[in-house]
């Protein structure tokens, strides 16, 4: 089968994601980029798609005309990867959903609550698709951990800890040098309310909910900005409680030296427990209750077909980020076939929704409610 | 010099921790256990003893009736170790106190916050030494650690995450066998208005002072039993919020499978951060911030004097918990032989005192209030 | 710049390091998969053409066709991947060599030394490049490491040692199930007169003469076959010694129950050592003697521009088996783009040549000659 | 029961081994410790033995006379641990043996082989106790693996992989600074003929026979002296054959930076394989072939009553090299206990023997025969 055609709205020269985003797409060949409004600024746009590769003609200086004009010529595109800053999301998703072109979209889903809530309006009225890149949950071990949690392996899940600490904002962005990641992602206009619990926190609290699920019902948060100076959030201490009555701890920071990337999940139901860290993403720890600790790897022994569908090497032959983030392109390219063949998206096509997305939003909308009341409790709106 | 003579209340046959007190005093040849009053049951105290080999006359049925005649007796006890079930503590304690006679006792201090106070003045007004054996202040890389944040190595501190969760109390304790150990200290009579907050959580909030000098403002908890009918907590989620702005989490649990004596703490300043873990205590991680993540072993390159001290043997010769035990008793040796020499106890002795245990029973105090009161932020009373 | 035309000799539908390379040269978009002779067999072949989505006249039944018609038609390839059983490597290569299109070769290079001759012979009168994917070397870490030597930070290498067990073949292959890998890889006819030695030995003798830059000298070699029946080694226990006075070990095995893909190198000299595991390929360990270990992490605080310039992630984002590879065809790209504008290849350009591939045959054919004569010690030949 | 009574020759104040065997002596509290020849020089004899508060009449400045004396007296020793260097192990032991008084003695058995056999015919002749303290059989995982080879559990042992590294000898004594450890140690006259290999590769090729219970046939040894001057080797390698067709490899060194006490044992059989390190002693990797790894720990879940009868705390409560240590004292005194009663030695007791200590210098021996002449395979004589 040919590959899906694909445009991109932000991911110029110097971003981080979106160079991600690109390699994911074509770590399967399931998709090609062929057009992208690379940069809000015309002359970046340009020559981030030239770098690329693109046409010229399908080099644009603004998504809405990219929009409109992929729309209308043949062999236009067949989604469209938005990777921007978080204010972008929701005006270049809209101009895409309502066009019918699908949407893969870097989350958090936005960054205001109404932005939020008129999107999930606007993908639910469209035909098109809405993927969103909480890529923790194309991890094959990831998958394996829901699976067995859905399968009651680990009984009644009760606590859930969950933490994503980062060390790179330690420092104020003017002392290590600003660049282009540490100053949209610290500038409320444009990251959203949240600083650590928008850019990290949603993830952690996707992956919790992704792995458990679990649905939360209030949460108590306490958030710090240690930098002076700092505009949103560089740590974030989260009391979560589920319905149902588990309950959970939920730390993010971006401030926290010796911390890369250092996403963790733990589980512990009433009948075991199980673990697994982003950083070594091929290995998941299970104990069940009264019996020596597992450990299972990817594609090993212990793994399973929900993980071993997601997974293209055999074991110890270490799959990384890129590979799990590569899974939600896969998936997303599966559901957009099934939806250009007219058929049902298949039952085991799994990836984050819009839905997802706005369950992210007000997470964080809640934390900075629950903050500014001295961590009240709080429902997500 | 010849060893201590050292009497001991609790601790008979079928005891944990009484025959961990008994190795950490007899590691160094600081001590020799001559008497004891080793059970509340006159034939079981009386048959522990003999097990132990204690001379006949100097198995006693009672404590009290222990702390009048050792300290009548010529060659009487110099100290007593008290390894009770909580609440016993303070009765025994005060007989010894008010003798003169040295005492270590086990954590936490008491079982209710009013015996802690009245347990502090009569420590004060003693002059008797009393050692609270918080152990893990006596493992070599928590001395080092703690050495390290006090010269501000890491800055000024900003975040602390320390953890203590086991899985032992998992499934009722009818369910998978009572013994002596899962019985007391889940009945609230005996254990405190705590359980896990109460037997490791103590511990926990302990260590994390204990390294970073920082004193809790206040914190908000949210206590949970999970299994059917405990009466006492068997986890526990903790925000805390020190004085001077430090902010950290605490979780304690009983319930998290997979975990056996998983306390770990984290502390993250300014300047760097450090991570240690008490299953693999020899080992202490630092990272300087923007420098790459250092593995400090005991007696190895990177240890320093204050780690050193308290050491036994080379680098890669693992010590563990025994060891890290006996350097309280190694400390209260010092300590004791300094007062009954009439010297000044010498300045780099280190032990946790009885402030510390009030300090804990009034954290297990505060979680319970602030649990309460839905997570509602309360001040140690 | 358009990607290059890549075609493959071998990867047919059940293959397993076809599908390998195939990501690997598109993870960073500079090969298109254009044309293939998959399989030996025509209609396999064919069949696996259609599902990769190649054109059907460039689907070929038989490399040397492919190679004499891709040389001839305007936009035939640029370069060809080989990843058949070893036997067919040099027939192969030779076709496409002789007619000047780059090979892209997998290892070991030949099953037999007479072969691995010719190739080296073949290759160096060829206009064409010759690069054999040796993939470990491509990996962030294991580049650093090697420059770490090279600039002596290590002092004067004394010891290495480095291993790579795996399990798969712990039983015999009837009885865990025959499948093309286990079946060709135990048949000397098409594997070569090694059997561990030859499929992950090489790999470890490479691995170790990339990161050192150490010539052997001479090697004592015990091999076994500990499965019955087994025709070729599955276990091989090697000692080394280098030109200079450097002395190694090596251990390769296929009867490792435990282990997956085990491949570790440490590297010890007069002034530190250093450690580097192929499962977990983002860290690095170094010592510099008389200070503590230091976990430099890929993209991460100690990581240099060796390393960097091959990352696509920053720190904590795991990269793994696939990028490690991908580099290896990131490196062959740069180096024939540079061929093909007439340009000198880059210095900074490095991958594994048909001289290591000589190499590694030679190391083979040495184990098995030592290990026939009681574990002499034999040379390279 | 009260303690036994114990002398020790050799341990005096600036002694390692001696210090250690003193905790071990005493953590059980079944050894006192009441006379000493702690020195071979007189004036430091009697320092050590007063600082460590031995009765004057108790400390002696030669062995012999202690012997003699001791043997006389009521209430003499019942038991003597020989700390010396290895060259007066043999001299000393054999005033004990005669008298009939039980040896504890430090590993290697001694500095010559011919020493050795004579040792082991005074120990068969007479009626006093041989215990040599390779005392990492006296972890309680080691026994447990030892159990489960026993039991069949990994099936037909096929590969053994041992190592012994550390770094302390990296450069020239004088250049570190002589301390008694590094000059006795470097010494041939006193060390005996192999260096590293005497003195820790001898623990190393103890550990792998006590595990897998197999007899080694041949060895083939490559000997190293990598520190200019030095006399003895500072590093080995060595290839293994067993008695039945199990294959190894051997290596220990003492100049590999980073390695502080790295002994690690790894078994590998027919259906399984397991995995042991000295540092982190309370963890035994297992995996049954086809299944995942597990975890086993200490007093854990999956731990065993041969280990949890060597083993004094509950799981998680991590036990170190100095309760190892102690497990060979406590056996000792189990056999010294069974001999004072006239009772047979109950059958679970389990202590490295003459015989163990004759296969280690042994070992030795033919380490550096087989070295001499280029690595030949060679018999143990």
């Amino acid at each position: 089968m040919a590959p899906l055609k694909l445009g991109m709205v932000g991911g110029g020269n110097d971003a981080f994601i979106g160079a991600v985003h690109r390699i994911a797409a074509r770590i399967d060949g399931e998709f090609e980029l062929v057009a992208g409004a690379l940069s809000s600024t015309r002359e970046k746009a340009k020559a981030s798609g030239e770098a690329l590769g693109l046409a010229p003609d399908r080099i644009y200086g603004d998504f809405r005309e990219m929009a409109i004009r992929e729309n209308r010529i043949k062999d236009g595109i067949d989604a469209v990867a938005i990777v921007t800053p978080n204010h972008v999301h929701y005006p270049a998703a809209r101009e895409f959903l309502k066009r019918g072109i699908h949407v893969i979209c870097d989350k958090p889903l936005t960054s205001t609550l109404p932005d939020a809530r008129k999107l999930v309006k606007l993908a639910e009225e469209s035909d098109a698709l809405f993927v969103l890149t909480h890529n923790y949950t194309g991890y094959p071990m990831v998958r394996q951990a829901r699976e067995m949690v859905a399968n009651g392996e680990l009984g009644e899940i009760r606590v859930v800890q969950v933490e994503y600490p980062q060390d790179w904002l330690t420092e104020a962005v003017e002392k290590t040098g600003i660049n282009k990641q540490s100053e949209w992602r610290t500038d409320p206009e444009r990251t959203g309310a949240g600083g650590s619990t928008g850019d990290i926190g949603t993830h952690a609290f996707n992956l919790a909910g992704f792995v458990t699920g679990l649905e939360l019902e209030s949460l108590s948060a306490d958030l710090q900005s240690f930098v002076d100076g700092r505009r949103v959030d560089d740590n974030g201490h989260v009391m979560l409680r589920y319905k149902g009555g588990a309950r959970g701890m939920l730390w993010c920071s971006q401030v926290a030296p010796g911390n890369e990337n250092a996403l963790k999940l733990r589980v512990y139901g009433a009948k075991g427990g199980l673990e697994w860290s982003q950083e070594d993403p091929n290995y998941l720890w299970l104990t069940p209750f009264g019996e020596p600790k597992r450990l299972l790897t990817r594609s090993g022994s212990g793994a399973r077909d929900v993980a071993n569908r997601v997974s293209r090497t055999p074991g110890g032959h270490p799959e990384g980020y890129l590979e799990g983030f590569a899974n939600i392109y896969a998936e997303a390219a599966r559901a957009i076939r099934a939806k250009m063949a007219g058929e049902p998206i298949p039952a085991d096509v799994v990836f984050p929704t819009v839905q997802d997305g706005l369950a992210g939003v007000s997470f964080v909308d809640a934390c900075v409610r629950s903050s500014a009341r001295d961590a009240a409790w709080v429902k997500l709106a």
